[in-house]
């Protein structure tokens, strides 16, 4: 059986190319299931960032899970936002409004050469602009560095963006019905690290970001 | 090796239960990792709530994935809180503040004299108070939901709660370091269903939910 065709709430799966993009752009971490050293499974979470056709993630080249997705083997990466509380008129219908989608295939060592853009543009969609306010980074930093490409192959997502769908019964009854939405995360006010020399201003990528204005900023 | 034995970023790693429920009880889903009929790894997000020295899972019982998980094949719970950027004076120190537990174990089916009550748990952890103001589930509901609890026993747990660690050459540079946390989703107003007939009012349930001052609501 096809993996992605889903078996249960058809009605909620999409095959819509823009929603995912849409969910990988809006999501800053992604849940990754691979098998570790045992054959068991594992789920680990890490920052993921979508270039183009694919998906880029990046760890220490001293990760034991990390070095393993780098070997090839099958993995499933899942991306979820949580939209909101679908309140129904009974506990069996309520659910939740969410985006979640899985993409089934194998990471890639991004080879040497091209790991410096791919290690800038996992930067620039974590925090726009902060690639222009730090040195370069050093040799010995890409080197002691593992970035991973997928490229967006097999996927499946379900979107949940609806209503309650009560019985007809339960719709005459005196419960409410609605739903309550969940912002995104706020970004608070940025906090200076203790060891900041003074006089340093707050940096325009770090500025923007804290900016409620710039909700286009995940 | 013991799986739980964090490998790299040790000073990460957290023995503290309390910290663990901390996490659970503020984060409504996990994303658990199974193997598929074909034996293969998927991650599947799901509502998951703590109760006491277990979590519990539900879904429908025509759901593969949840028959799979009632099995009692091992699988792999991952909670992740995401709490910030750590914003580093260079890309390769920056990172995030997040919490991420990974829990290993087996769910076993609650049978169904335990359901009800295990259902309810869920609920009132989910929306508090919402049991009250729906009327009880039906039999044919019960009977159609899967309830799974998963004793909480092997875990490992990262906390990165912490600053920038710069090299002292980029302390002395010109550039700025420290912390932009991320807030907890808002509530925002709540949104009456399409079908709502005129009359019923807001419950206390969705109103203490969508009030700023419960920010211990999750």
């Amino acid at each position: 059986m096809d993996r992605t065709a889903l078996t249960r709430m058809r009605e909620l799966a999409t095959r819509e190319r823009s929603e995912l993009d849409r969910l990988l752009d809006e999501t800053l971490i992604a849940h990754i299931g691979l098998r570790d050293a045992a054959g068991d499974v594992m789920v680990v979470a890490t920052a993921l960032v979508r270039d183009g056709d694919s998906v880029l993630i990046h760890g220490s080249t001293g990760s034991g899970w990390m070095r393993r997705a780098a070997s090839g083997q099958a993995v499933c990466v899942t991306v979820t936002a949580l939209d909101g509380i679908i309140v129904a008129r009974s506990a069996f219908e309520s659910s939740f409004r969410y985006r979640s989608a899985a993409l089934f295939g194998a990471f890639t060592p991004v080879p040497g050469s091209a790991k410096r853009a791919a290690l800038r543009t996992m930067t620039e969609r974590i925090l726009p602009g902060r690639s222009a306010e730090v040195r370069e980074p050093l040799a010995h930093e890409i080197a002691a560095t593992l970035v991973l490409r997928m490229r967006i192959g097999e996927w499946s997502m379900k979107v949940s963006d609806g209503w309650p769908t009560d019985e007809d019964g339960d719709v005459a009854g005196p419960a409410w019905a609605g739903v309550i939405p969940f912002g995104r995360p706020p970004r608070e006010a940025p906090l200076p690290a203790p060891d900041l020399r003074p006089g340093i201003p707050l940096p325009p990528s770090v500025k923007r970001m804290a900016d409620p204005g710039h909700a286009d900023l995940v």
